[in-house]
């Protein structure tokens, strides 16, 4: 049989409507690439791999939940959903909107939205808002009005995402056959360190997996759950991880502290360095994405963390092609030579 | 035994060194998207889908072609690859040589490149060189520095990237448990219709599935295996197939015709209103990769083409936020609106 994306896969793990139809683009089934050279950086000795979630059908982990919630929502008869979003959520809920045949509102900061993301949500058809706030405003803003009107309301908060976004879970238990012993992860508005928590412990008690350690991390201008309280101003170049107050942060400590993990805070400075060190393995990702590598990396060289002989995933949860703006603003445009064999060599040669 | 990328899996089928170690990052195993909405368009009574290539680790079918050639490249010891690229061809070589610790140069056309496809050449590490020319004069530069130089020629004249794309033929079988009735695909430099017609001949001749009747679609304004002479200036909006001189047209043609099939063109306006109509079923591809479709459509429509009863198979090759501009640019920008609750219903229920 022929993969059917996530609600198809994991249904009897799922509590969802009987009867559903799936609304699925087949997303899910993200491949888990070995990373032997970023392992041999960190000390070497141990099974380091990333989670690609950026190949999912619109370029982010968000698909897993999203056709969860879209194929609920439809169950019950909405004919529009509505999401806060900076800008992952977005594209993803336009997508699958579009293929339900529904409306599709995302709502977003105004000019802090990744450009791939931004043209995403257009392309799929959503009708895209910039409000004059930040993420947590919008996010108060769609609940109010899905609470008033009959909108279906497609954001983290609506647990039939976390639902879905539990499915890459079993699928890294059914990879490795357990669970690894560490999990690092970005944290913004804190529902998928939740779902992975709910996931590994339903497939602990119904398949008999161990529990990972969760690393959760945060970007050090938009860190919430590291430094106790809400940040008014968020700011990180990880856009996606941008919250100051996230809709899941007293799940998301609770899933930290009952894996015997925790949650912390890196510089965009460390997001960077572990965005080019993932790259070097052949792995483009939006700076988000590098958050668990660079939370790895700065416990490993501070000594807190001993990886010898573990297992370890890292979840990269959307693709470099997101928002290219953050490679093509570090470098000048190539220069543009003669087409001329000579010259070519030239330049190649001293390369 | 969980997904271990195209070399692994059809090792068997392809031509390439024993004992040749596999340089990947988990590509292919694509979804096959079922898309009943565009099939109901075109008159509906047959299977439509969608091969979406664009969810391989670089976002396009170049990495089916690319393990392989630079898995053969390090194993006969080579320490530097280089490319002639509109864009797509880059970024894998760069994702790839990056993997096997090998320097990776590019050339590419100045000025003609899509932004989110430089982007990733220059984020994986490539050295990009512009020229000031076109992508045909890029390759036969290359051409003559791999033949000068202990340099790798990765470009699908190199042997390796075809026996790679086969595997694309492979799965589609795989999935449908035979070959589809018809595929239509875009025609640029054409070594994936090549690749495709020998992969689904082997099949048929191993495992005894049928052959495919295939489309291959050109742009009009560069069309060279349409008019029947090189194109000196090609121009289109789908960058990725811009290209007059198809080191692979001879290949081509005779891939068209074995099948019973042909190769056709179609306008920019029928490649963006393609590109529409898959992105309102939640597809979102780069303008080359809508081609496939845009030439069913018009064939369809212009009564040329009875698909009643079939199964049909697009293949699209790229993923839309490869190419972000080409949507950004047809429309304005989004108004910031004030984030203030009334407001906000005012615009979405007038909306």
């Amino acid at each position: 049989m022929s993969y059917q994306g996530i609600i198809e896969t994991y249904k009897a793990l799922l509590k969802i409507p009987d009867e559903m139809k799936a609304v699925t683009l087949l997303e899910g089934n993200t491949p888990l690439i070995p990373v032997p050279a970023i392992a041999d950086q960190l000390g070497g000795d141990f099974d380091l791999r990333v989670k690609f979630e950026g190949l999912n059908p619109t370029g982010s982990f968000k698909d897993r939940g999203m056709t969860v919630a879209v194929s609920e929502a439809a169950h019950r008869g909405a004919k529009t959903v509505i999401c806060a979003s900076t800008g992952n959520t977005a594209a993803s809920a336009a997508a699958y909107a579009a293929r339900a045949g529904m409306r599709a509102i995302v709502i977003i900061p105004a000019g802090k939205v990744a450009a791939g993301k931004l043209a995403g949500a257009i392309a799929y058809g959503a009708d895209v808002i910039q409000i004059d706030g930040s993420f947590d405003d919008a996010l108060s803003l769609v609940v109010s009005i899905s609470e008033k009107h009959p909108i279906a309301l497609v954001n983290s908060l609506n647990p039939f995402r976390l639902e879905g976004q539990k499915s890459s879970a079993f699928e890294i238990c059914d990879v490795l056959g357990d669970a690894p012993d560490w999990m690092a992860l970005p944290v913004g508005n804190a529902g998928n360190i939740t779902a992975y928590w709910m996931g590994y412990k339903q497939y602990h008690e119904v398949k008999g997996t161990s529990l990972p350690r969760i690393l959760g991390v945060q970007a050090a201008g938009s860190a919430p759950l590291v430094l106790g309280h809400p940040v008014e101003k968020p700011e990180t170049i990880a856009t996606a991880i941008r919250i100051g107050r996230p809709a899941r942060g007293e799940e998301a400590l609770i899933a930290a502290s009952e894996s015997n993990g925790y949650i912390m805070a890196v510089t965009d400075d460390e997001i960077l360095k572990a965005q080019k060190i993932l790259a070097s393995s052949g792995i483009w990702v939006e700076p988000a994405s590098a958050a668990g590598l660079a939370g790895l990396v700065k416990e490993v060289n501070a000594g807190k963390l001993n990886l010898c002989g573990k297992k370890v995933v890292i979840i990269c949860t959307g693709h470099g092609l997101k928002d290219p703006d953050v490679i093509t603003g570090q470098f000048t445009k190539p220069q543009a030579v003669k087409a001329e064999l000579t010259e070519l060599e030239r330049i190649i040669l001293n390369g």
